[in-house]
């Protein structure tokens, strides 16, 4: 008998039939004994009909009011599952954000969750009844709807999990689990059935978007148990095989994790390059680049700075590729106040990292990666590291080969032993 | 200065645009100094759809769930019109019912107000803000969302201008007013500048369906000054000006009221009429036939029965025609139970109906009435009368000839002297 919260995605209640399955799965746990929260998101479509409305009546609509207009596509759903479950024979009941009282701050349209009662809801496990709780909204203390931002029905769901000290939060949505690399570019690439929270988050920021980042890190703050799975099997296959499927994401480390030095390979497309050539290396000269691309709102993800030689040195960083243009225009603005020889950029680049916490106990693994990477003829542009990844910055031309000549290289297709 | 509160229907907000000219016809209103509050019901379609989207689920929808989900389609217009306020330059927030404390009963879906909270509306006013309310929602006790059905946000206007104290409480809606008759019958029928509160439960009960009767019940109750106008003028016209139009509904009854005898004439299609014949006059008889019916859930308009002859009595009343066959059915079962003769039916029939609170203190009014129609050869097959109304059932291939000659006979094409 376990506590489980269990989070419904878009697609999985995008329509009253698929409402109707995700009832029959529900129910099916709530058999066996277990006492379950159920956290759906709005039908797929919704939440963009409702932001499109919004934004025909002000391009940049009142953040208070959108949170407003929002926060109903999840209201709607919580209702038709409730019936849903009622129609098989299961108790439930609906519960918004302000029903539950899912507390935030009041940053509208990007609020972060303060506090949970879970009162009702206990309430609710004590008479067999299965609560149904909006994801991606809560109110703040003066009784404001807010809205937690794109994906915050993930993060309310793990919220949830950790209020109750959940033994699981599982997370339905449209992929089995969380993959070595991406399958339609490595046909071998195999699901993972554990991996580490740090190394979900590693995997998550470099594109592997199974999951909203912020529900990955409050999982691991809260050490919740995570689980990745399918909400497109059979909804009536046994609880006992679903339990075990899909990705479980864990904060548990030792023995039991598999022992793969490796856990996956992460990549990025759509990235470019800026490169500051000769320019003097004294303080300062990484801010007066850097701070005048941060007031323009543009992300920079990789940077790098050579050793300097006579005093004269290379600076060069990353960004999404759509922030090329403006920030090419904004360090040649910098350039002569900052005594730059040349400011040259590329942008037909990607990133492609390999992530295990493994790395952290094993030497060698930088040079394996690289020796790979040379033997296919991969020129090496950038190279960046932290505790359980390596990224390099290649041509963009060479992301596929790349990706699955470290697959093979690192033998990821096979189950670590 | 004033206090206003202003309902608009779904058609009046049914598009983005639509809902721009609601925010222009309002910010016209605050910037002559009064102080508004708005109403919305949910955009045209959207109750609708919601509602079939549950029961899609479920054949009879979980009552509370359903409110839960119907209740979203005033969120999202009020969202929508509080952007649209601030983006005309107007101080702007929206509320849910919920969020302004409008508490009712638990009788989902068909709730009734017990209370309100003016605080958060006062202190708006007190900063130069427009609240904006969801109509049709409310709160139970304990935190649940309630619906008062259909046309629930006429009611939800009334009772916040109650509560208020305001000045007027303004249902725009697709009409222009209340009107002597349906000048689709009469085109000579007179937009009526005034009419009291009984005249217009009168006129509304017989088939003038303007406003939702609970509103103007409610409206009575608290003496409410209520004005019915139109959403489709254009937005800038004149306060001064629009602030004349359409008809007053008002409690007051002495000179300042028009002086007519008869406010319009009323009528309902669709009737159909039962007549129980020679059935022993004794106590008893009228329950022993009403009963049945009623427990059939049939609604029973027009009753009479005529006076005896030698202890046999005839027994007639009216139903909707949807209801004809069935009460037909119900009626021949108790026919031997109560000794009746016959029982003969005709669905076939129409009522029209003269209201006017000026009939109280003239007479004659009932017999002008039987003559026109005896004038035109019209055979009236039963009446029935209150204090402010005379109905008779006639043959439904008179109705439009009936409705047009007792136009004609009281006058109602011009204005009372």
């Amino acid at each position: 008998m376990a506590l489980i919260v269990q989070k419904f995605g878009g697609t999985s209640v995008g329509s009253t039939e698929r409402i109707r399955n995700v009832a029959r799965r529900v129910a099916k746990w709530k058999a066996e004994g277990h006492d379950v929260v159920v956290v759906p998101s709005a039908m797929s479509g919704e939440t963009n009909r409702l932001i499109a409305l919004a934004k025909e009546i002000q391009e940049h609509p009142d953040q208070r009011e959108l949170d407003v207009v929002a926060s109903t596509g999840e209201q709607v759903t919580i209702g038709l599952l409730a019936m849903a479950l009622i129609e098989c024979g299961v108790k439930a009941k609906s519960y918004t954000g302000a029903q539950v009282r899912v507390v935030t701050d009041s940053a509208f349209t990007k609020a972060r969750i303060q506090s949970i009662d879970e009162a009702k809801l206990r309430a609710d496990f004590a008479n067999g009844i299965v609560p149904v709780v909006a994801g991606f909204q809560g109110v703040d203390a003066n009784g404001n709807i807010t809205t937690l931002g794109r994906g915050g029905s993930d993060t309310s769901a793990v919220a949830l999990a950790a209020a109750l000290k959940a033994d699981e939060c599982q997370i339905y949505t449209d992929v089995d689990g969380v993959y070595t690399t991406d399958p339609r570019i490595v046909p071998e690439a195999r699901r993972l059935t554990k991996i580490t929270f740090e190394e979900m988050l590693e995997m998550a920021s470099l594109g592997s978007k199974v999951l909203q980042i912020r529900s990955v890190e409050f999982a691991g703050k809260y050490k919740v148990p995570l689980r990745v799975l399918s909400s497109l099997t059979d909804p009536m296959i046994p609880v006992k095989e679903e339990a075990q499927s899909g990705t479980l994401i864990t904060y548990e480390e030792e023995d039991k994790m598999e022992q793969a030095i490796i856990s996956g390979i992460a990549f990025s497309r759509d990235e470019a390059k800026i490169t500051v050539m000769g320019v003097p290396d004294r303080p300062g000269i990484a801010y007066a680049i850097l701070g005048p691309i941060a007031d323009a709102n543009i992300d920079v993800d990789v940077i790098i700075q050579n050793a300097s030689a006579d005093g004269i040195t290379d600076f060069s960083f990353t960004v999404h590729r759509n922030d090329y243009a403006k920030s090419m225009e904004i360090a040649k603005k910098v350039q002569a106040h900052i005594g730059a020889k040349d400011i040259v950029g590329d942008n037909k680049v990607c990133k492609v990292s390999i992530v295990g916490v493994g790395m952290r106990s094993h030497v060698g693994i930088a040079s394996q990666m690289f020796r790979t990477l040379a033997e296919e003829g991969i020129n090496i542009q950038m190279i960046s590291t932290s505790e359980i990844k390596i990224s390099v910055v290649v041509d963009e031309k060479y992301m596929e080969l790349a990706v699955r000549v470290l697959h093979k290289a690192f033998n990821l297709e096979m189950e670590p032993f």
